[in-house]
């Protein structure tokens, strides 16, 4: 056994995984400290430090397994998952960049590696993704079309809401959700274009009807697959059985003819 | 082989199709480069002229296609759709009114008819449409006496949301989507009419119900289709195999009677 | 054959009912050109005339009807609609009345009774109502158990939201629709009272919750009653079919030893 | 019998628990006139009086229950549900603490306890948390991680919203019911920090697709308890029956060789 073996084998045993899922519980509450002003002024040096102490453990994880592993090590998307997001923390401007330093708490979504029902969940819905493929086509067709004649339409006007493609395609998005889609943009809107309402009562009915197809696929797929794992096996059996037991009467009685 | 039928397989071969397709996505590219100022003033000659190339192409390919295949042409729906689509580009006031200039970008949805998945997706949505007739209907119903009630009723001091049955339709919509229902509609109406709840509130109640309705209908339809599709020809295979060999066999041991 | 027989013979012939359900349709044509300020101007008392002949046609049917049927015409839940809402119209005061002139509209409701379609749809969402009384009643308790609670609790500070149980109970509903329960209320309130957070976010899942699961009462039983019409008969009649075969065969075997 | 014997069934004779449903509905009728300021100055004594009165029937229904069944009484969560709340209304601060004071409609909770229909309704809901814990945790996860990149990133400018990790996670979960998320939170946000939208479009549409999971995983378990149940046990009777007669067939048969 290598040096290289031995340490993929500490990587592996149970002990090694859950000081690791603790550091990364534990640095997670550093993280959420960090937060407080409070809690900075108390023992703002303390929280710092146990955060770079668990920084440290992370490196020297990764530079454990990077070793042990070798270029298989990147294989894994989860791997490269945890060497970018410990690689970031390790630049200098991640001192400067406000939003790469909030992005370090992303550290916490290693859990969902290491806890296998929390990897269950998440499987369960990036399996339902691909599904779902042709109908975000769909909406993405709907939304550029939609974002293109709400600019060239409302866009003089309302530059705020309707602006660019981006400002539109943002706007169609709340609209969608129907979240003040009336009272704030299309009462305003239909002010200065008495007719807007032809554009955005169809929009919503339109998208709103493909959402609703989407979560009923998700849910004629899930129960398909509940439905065939539970009875079909037992089925199947009970079947193969009877036609046999039907071939071997047929048989008997014509060896007797 | 006539020069029609050779000018129709033309267009019908891959490559035709293909160069088409092309055509119309880097068209609404062109049509979205148009909403941005930057891009117009950077290069608005040649996005322009680009359009009206575009623009060509779909005429020349149109022009062709009728050539080719005669009246039949218009038997199907996505043809006429073309056809009015290309024509409006061409009439002079297309360039005044604005309303036309942006339903140029509808020529993607040309796009839908190309791919066979969106097309699935569109032709699954459209088939559940006759199955919601009824509850469209009975909901249309609703509209009709709920927005000549509120008219009558808040008309008179409300007459931007209920001054005639369009302005009442519109904002029963909004109250039936949820958006500001109270805190922008009702809770103003209730300081003048204060028994107001008991007309919005049922009708809340009623319209939800009735959406929620739509929505289980959706579900076991498509749940029948997918089961139905999946196992029954399993099931009436295996039935019509145990029957046969049942009969068999009694037919054997009435022989020997 | 008496003149009441007749006369009873002579609402049931669809002529009659065709007639009255057009009369129904003109109707309420007349009662939605009524709220229009133009139309009133240009034919007012052309519209006026004749919503009271449609009014009188109404009054000869249903006189016509409890003639014909005696007694047994107040046995249906639509006749007594009918007599009431018509009965409504001819009270002096209904002139004065707004709120009884503008429930005129509901005679459009008749049309529910006549159109089987509609029937169908409406005896479909009355009869999901009965499995859904337990989920109500908890709802009601909920309801009343938070008015109570929101009124001891906000009532002072905030008079218009939770001043009595009927406000409480009006703006809960408010919160329950999601409309505006964070912006609009939780946060002023949350100014006096900072922890009045732990009493809406709870009340927003606890009841979303059981709507939630409303929802998926109503999608389970539609979804057995489709199946079991469907397929059930078939696997029943198949299933005699085997065993009388089986039994069939033992007989003969028996019956040979 | 003895006298602890002969109480503990006179508590559980059927007048008695009706006895108590009375006195809980009518306390519960109580506690809301307390909340009526015309009411209370009508009759305001008699009100506090007989509010008092259902305490002491409470009181003396504990203490008989608990002398009647000693320490075993406390194991029943309703039990302590029910101690927990008289003995709070005992306290002499409930007279100051007004929280306390409106916990006390609380009670009227105990009936549910009494009703079968409504405990299965409960039970019913308990029974579905389990299979979506893991779901929870993960959206735990989500809103603890948001929370801190929240904070971060916007606490400084929107100290309301975002200014602890407590003000981003209720701001969020504002933002997941999509109650003024663009109008009152988002557009705000974006006129200080222009990408706020790819923190919080992919957040709802996550955790919306969360929540449309736990939906979809409810309907798939409601669905198959509903499935097994109905028809599982009759296919199980039935292949029974088959086989075993196969069976006999074929030993039959080989009985004569």
């Amino acid at each position: 056994m290598t040096a290289r073996q031995r340490l993929g084998s500490f990587f592996d045993r149970p002990a090694t995984r859950n000081f690791i899922t603790a550091v990364i519980l534990f640095n997670a509450l550093m993280l959420g400290f960090e937060t407080s002003d409070r809690a900075m002024a108390a023992a703002g040096g303390l929280i710092i430090t146990l955060d770079a102490i668990c920084l440290a453990i992370f490196v020297v994880e990764l530079a454990g397994k990077i070793f042990a592993r070798g270029p298989a090590f990147f294989r894994s998307g989860w791997n490269v998952f945890d060497f970018v997001i410990v690689g970031v923390a390790l630049l200098p401007s991640a001192q400067v960049l406000s939003v790469l330093r909030a992005m370090r708490i992303l550290r916490l979504f290693r859990i969902v590696s290491v806890a296998p029902t929390l990897r269950r969940v998440v499987e369960g819905f990036v399996s339902a993704l691909p599904g779902m493929a042709s109908v975000f086509l769909l909406m993405a067709l709907i939304f550029y079309i939609a974002a293109v004649m709400a600019t060239q339409l409302f866009g003089d006007r309302f530059p705020d809401w309707f602006g660019t493609i981006f400002d539109s395609a943002y706007t169609l998005f709340q609209v969608m959700t129907l979240e003040s889609w009336s009272m704030g943009i299309v009462r305003p809107v239909m002010e200065v274009y008495p007719y807007a309402w032809a554009f955005f009562v169809p929009f919503i009915l339109v998208t709103t009807f493909a959402v609703v197809n989407l979560i009923v696929g998700l849910i004629v797929n899930s129960m398909q697959e509940a439905h065939s794992q539970e009875s079909d096996a037992a089925t199947a059996d009970y079947r193969d059985e009877v036609l046999k037991r039907l071939e071997n009467i047929e048989r008997r009685l014509s060896d007797r003819d």
